[in-house]
């Protein structure tokens, strides 16, 4: 059986297969923290796992931030250099190549505005090579980015603009960036996930219709993402198992107090409530009430990890300097 | 039985009391429809019937609203005309009394935006008596407006500030626009509540927390108010409503398959959505996807309205000259 | 001698050529007044008319804006009318050809974000055509549009992502939106230009670097800019000019009085200008007051025309409904 | 003879008398630096002085930025602790005092926006002082801030409502917040200016109409303000006196080549460029290009500044902490 709640973390998927008792062979998980911040890496082996936890062949990345609001700025120091040191790991390029960020998303909405958000906040250098001595560029890689919009706005596939611009500048390494939607609130601003397998369609808060990876442009493609909502239709189903797990705890396990809801499944329980909500619920979505702000935070965390991924040589200092 | 379902409208109030088949006597209420546009008021005229129903004695106006992404220009205009007339009829002002208003709720939180929207578009007119000759100003009264921001970005109680401007301005009358939070989906967007009984503790997307009514403020206090959110709380109760509902339908009405839940009444199942979800749910708002255009719209929409409803005399073209 | 202070309007360019008594050969001028509205016509003819007068061989019809802050609804509706017919004869398309609209400069300058202001707000339809059945989109051509931001922010040329998106898209014509500088602040916010020879090396706010026109895209480039800003240079060389002729005036033609300013040229007024302040100005941009409001109020009078030319069987208000 | 031409800033109208070679009786100056910061003290003592040097008497100190675009993490570290000494010393508060910060200027002009968005920044606590018990809050005063917005959109003085707030909050002391008009392009964004006099009438980019001050608010007012435009006639009057100087240089002290602009002073100059621009230049600023990314930057300085010189016990990431 599939996943039917929505999620685009692997991880959740991981955590739902685990709860559910599913067979878990094809997949690797390994839990590790370091400097006090959780890392969960998800595996997925063969096609037959892939199917089962609903996402791509490849290795996905999760990383725990401390809450935003809270962190001091050592702690976000250290977040930052964590995404920063896995992201270099999945990219595995040398400092000489080409990188391509697209900012995926619609900076109309702010809860999917995060692509297009940390894009800005880019240390963008392509085109000074053109214009710079060879001296003065040999300690940074040419980085180059696009916030390409989204179909509604723009009539165009993503996936069409995105081609034809890596058609002409001919990166080494994509790096996709996008908004993502969870299945619980706790992890609504609170999680970066990295991977090496690209956008899958449906995924992001905009639904993405095609895929950006290897196959559709013909170089590694690497996505971040941030979860900023959840469905609708999944905080109703959570609701509805929180209440029939706090019922059956109340009233024991066998009586026939509950009815039928005593033996739903969580996935049953999304289903009634897509079903219920079915005619109005798709324009609706959940999010923190503060997510301007939220997006603000994550888009400047997320921005400095890629700067400092990308230019590994220049400090802190340096990079600010060149962003000017 | 009071409503534990919060809703800032009286007329979901009063359907609400209607379905739980709860005592009306001290409410009155009646619907029509004019150029197409549905009204309903409710009028609470004892303070027994405004503890049942949750509002304070006084007139509650809802106009309907078409749908502001598919109405013509002509619906919008015709709308537009209706709220005029309401809030005029409730103002029952003569055109040289002094209008105060206050755009209340968080700029920064794009739900709760809608107050300082509708200010920062409407023909503010009392700086002008000063600087204008009596003929130049004899065709319009004086109007002005703050929006006093919210208590945490402030440190101050709305209240607090309004009643040392209205202090210093001594207008006739004050006008208050919030955004509110509905209790159902359709109505998001969709509805302009007007009444004679200003802002209650609690009302509003953001939680208000005192009163700005004609006790606190000395002179007539009329509110607009436009549901732009609705509670997660609440959401996830309607969807437990909906689910048992279905569920009594096709099983039958008498057979225990439901166990305590096809016996539950919706504030039951607000209580335990509410319960369910207490630990986070508070941080989360349900909101339409596209609310940043919604909120663009709406507040054009309401301070059109209110420019009509304040200067009978000019034409909109007029009013258009005047706000350049 | 070529013209060295910057305007990107054609008009004005014309202008300072009959100023200076220049030769005018190569170069035919028409001036019409419709519904009240003035629109002047420039046709460069001759390779050496176009380099004395600094804009490519082509149509530019400048069409002069009613006052944005004081126009009533019909004069803009009439200003809209007048662009739409233009804009459709300069396009000459037949109604199922693709058109791909680009919205240049930098959404985050407000003064240079009228480009992606105006994308925004255009009815798109490309992606309905694989969406709907044929009878639906009979009444409609494709349209899509792209904002491909700036080179100092993308790293890509905006010439090479929009050659990128060409490629894949193939449209039959691409209509480029620009904010421009003019020469005098009355023009500011108050005329449109439109023309079919693209967008020039060196025109609009942000000044492009690389042509997008016929030869460098392979279809037609229609383009329509709105000057926003007038160069700092250009504003302190016009004062000098308007100084020495209120003191030629004062003091009499002949006298030594005056000194060498008496005999300047504007041309070299302006070079001495930007010479003396050649070290800053040019981080500078002189710009009206409301630019955020002058932004808004244009770019949706810009889109509507726009709308109305590529839709020509759809009235307003279908437009409206489409746009929801 | 007073100072025709416009700067808010003390330090430059002082250097204005200067090159003038004015009486400077009853001004004292002093200049330093501290940690590589320029430091500029202007102390105007008599009314007398204060007529010539065009502001009230009282304490003015200028603190030079580092570029803001190009300075490190640490230069920027220095600037804040240096404002905020400066600014602790001019408040002379006990750590118990209530201070009204007041954001003034109009959020909707971005180079006005200065104050608004410094206000959003600040660490606000005297809402908490009813909330949490003593212990909690003995370690920081109460803070409180109001963005009062300007006269043409509410039609009401901003110090008819800042008095009305003062009346009922009752603070010790009042920070007002401002965008200001510099007469040279180099102070822009680069300058810091504190001072005990209040705002006076026809500061800040908006023109206030109203004095702020002890004597109208009755308590001290401090004043915090940064340029962030010069004035149009301001940029034409030093690019005549600029040119003048140039052409001097070039021809030697005593021919009468330049005529009559040979001997003029700068402030005729100034009268000149005004008179020919007179008709529509006030409706025009000029300001740097990247005004939007400029008031970010400086907000969030000036911001920090006064977070940490009103919370002198709290470390910055316990302020971070807070702010959440």
């Amino acid at each position: 059986m599939s996943i039917s709640v929505r999620t685009d973390l692997a991880q959740e998927a991981y955590e739902m297969l685990t709860e559910a008792a599913e067979e878990l062979s094809g997949i690797e998980s390994h839990n590790e923290t370091t400097e006090g911040i959780g890392i969960h890496r998800v595996l997925v082996k063969t096609d037959e796992a892939a199917s089962r936890i609903g996402k791509p062949c490849g290795n996905y990345i999760t990383v725990e931030l401390p809450s935003l609001s809270l962190a001091t700025g050592e702690e976000i120091s250290a977040a930052c250099r964590l995404i920063s040191k896995e992201l270099r790991r999945l990219l595995s390029l040398s400092p000489d190549k080409t990188v391509l960020v697209i900012g995926l998303g619609n900076r109309s909405i702010t809860p999917d505005a995060l692509g297009p958000e940390v894009v800005s906040q880019l240390l963008i250098t392509r085109h000074l090579f053109s214009q710079l001595s060879e001296d003065a560029t040999e300690h940074f890689r040419p980085v180059c980015a696009i916030s390409p919009g989204v179909l509604g706005i723009t009539g165009i596939e993503t996936e069409e603009i995105v081609r034809g611009v890596v058609e002409r500048v001919k990166p080494d390494c994509v790096l996709c960036i996008d908004a993502l939607a969870a299945r619980s609130m706790h992890r609504v601003g609170a999680t970066v996930q990295l991977c090496d397998t690209g956008i899958a369609p449906g995924a992001g808060v905009g639904n993405r219709r095609h895929a950006l990876n290897r196959e559709t442009l013909g170089v590694p493609v690497i996505a971040l993402g941030v979860p900023t909502v959840i469905d609708a239709a999944t905080i109703t189903a959570d609701t509805l198992s929180l209440i029939t797990k706090a019922m059956k705890k109340e009233s024991g396990k066998d009586t026939p107090f509950l009815g039928v809801l005593s033996t739903m499944e969580p996935e049953d329980c999304a289903f009634l409530a897509k079903d219920a909500l079915s005619s109005e619920i798709g324009n609706f979505i959940v999010t923190p009430k503060e997510v301007d702000l939220l997006i603000d935070k994550i888009s400047k965390l997320v921005a400095d990890s890629i700067n400092h991924a990308l230019f590994e040589d220049l400090s802190p200092d340096e990079i600010t300097e060149f962003l000017s």
